[in-house]
């Protein structure tokens, strides 16, 4: 999503090639000695190019984007074809939270201020939080240091996602949870008159997008086109609208010309796992649905 | 404590010597492409040596180490010296919770199997049960795989380190931890029928260790008469006995020749940590003590 965020303008060429790869424990031993940053790595397979990633100098007349659901919906009801009229609001977080390191087999509890303790405390508090907005709350890295296994470790950073259809629900969420991982931090620390701390830093904040009316349209009437194409005969019930949970390049174009989706089918609606599968027939009806779309809107343009 | 357990047979000198540093988040980006074992990095700084590593072929009449006390107790009681009766049972575990790679976004929590979301609680259980059995219980080290903000982490390892005056004590919380780390595990996840899964490995087991009376004899006279030396009237109550909740290389040592150990007090009851600090003064006292109870123990030896 870097490069359509960069296109639409909203994030700019050099923060962009000047991020860095993360480090984690995963990538060790294999990995350099120093993070690599995106530009090195563009450069590294020729993907650097010359054509300017601008909105303004490379212009697009609408944006659509095939892609599986990465969600059990439509496997589940036997459907297929996702008509993606939104995409919920998501907020990624860095949290740092500082305590003392300390000896495991002297420091007694209550004299602890132990970042992974409170961590831990806050990680399931979040859960608590984001399912009582209909919200999710997710860590997805940790770091604890310094890594030792008899150091209650002094700090530890990690990422947070939070999620939710509207952008007030996530405000919720990060409100009520800001209080209350301050609660914990202070909770833990206090016998020594040093509480944790916890620092916040927002990453990216994604607010809920509508997509465009009019790329909807000729999603939806392709998809059923398709659909009844293949001799399926009650098209209507094989087709869908639905909401988009994952981000999306589609979230950065539709900043700038009409942009809607199609999501197809996929086993388990699991994604970003080694099992993530969607039949080649699946995929060859997203190809149809995203190819009339864009010649039904293109049609539209000029009638 | 690699060393002396190697020297009382413990440890075998190859486990030893193949022993690898822990890649950590910490030690990146400076580490090297894979882990250092003991023996390049004991290589390296030539303190390899060719004396043999054990109690037969060099061997000691009785073993007294000098250490901080790594606790509050001196510090708090404006004690000088303490005589080190005892060093508390420990238990040191890696443990792979096993769940479910997933996209945070998409994925309801329902249907996840989150092996950081379990972790957390059993790092909240784990410090209640120790609790509630005068123990201790502590993480040190986390890693969560694969290390990415939005996806859900399949798979953690982490460090357990658990502690107790008792040996009984520590096997009760091992059990109860079994248990209740199992019953976590079951919960998470089961909404899509794939629960996570909770393995143990035991790296290490040292049982509570009683020093010898005689070396705890010298130790106590030695504390006695230097504090009296240095003309403090109150001889007696600025010397203790204590139990050391850490390991330390007397824990081997004492497997095979007398052994006792001094504590010295250190600021804050701190250690592992960059603002541990014992005054000049102190130390000072505590190389007196040892080198006393040292001549004292080989006086005893031939009279």
């Amino acid at each position: 999503m870097v490069s359509s965020g960069v296109w639409a303008e909203s994030i700019p060429l050099a923060k962009a090639h000047d991020l860095k790869e993360v480090p984690t424990v995963a990538s060790l031993p294999t990995a350099a000695s120093a993070p690599e940053s995106m530009k090195s790595a563009l450069q590294k397979i020729n993907y650097l190019g010359s054509a300017p990633c601008s909105y303004k100098q490379t212009p697009m007349a609408a944006h659509f984007e095939l892609h599986i659901e990465q969600g059990p919906h439509l496997v589940s009801a036997g459907q297929r074809v996702g008509v993606v009229t939104a995409v919920q609001a998501y907020r990624w977080y860095r949290l740092n939270i500082t305590g003392r390191d300390s000896h495991t087999g002297t420091t007694a509890f209550e004299h602890r201020a132990d970042a992974l303790y409170a961590f831990s405390r806050m990680m399931v508090r979040a859960r608590e939080v984001a399912a009582s907005h209909g919200c999710l709350a997710s860590v997805g890295i940790v770091e604890a240091k310094p890594g030792s296994v008899n150091t209650v470790p002094g700090l530890v950073s990690c990422t947070l996602d939070v999620r939710g259809p509207e952008n007030e629900a996530v405000a919720v969420v990060d409100a009520q949870l800001r209080t209350d991982f301050d609660a914990i931090a202070a909770e833990e620390g206090k016998g020594i008159g040093k509480p944790c701390r916890v620092e916040w830093i927002l990453d990216l904040d994604s607010p809920a997008v509508n997509f465009h009316p009019d790329c909807i349209g000729c999603v939806q009437q392709s998809g059923e086109a398709v659909v009844a194409d293949a001799g399926r005969d009650s098209g209507k019930s094989l087709v869908r609208t639905i909401m988009s949970g994952a981000g999306h390049d589609s979230v950065f174009t539709s900043k700038r010309v009409p942009t809607s989706m199609i999501f197809i089918p996929c086993k388990d609606g699991l994604s970003h796992h080694p099992e993530e599968f969607s039949s080649a027939d699946n995929c060859a009806t997203g190809a149809s649905v995203i190819l009339q779309a864009v010649v039904r809107y293109d049609r539209n343009r000029f009638t």
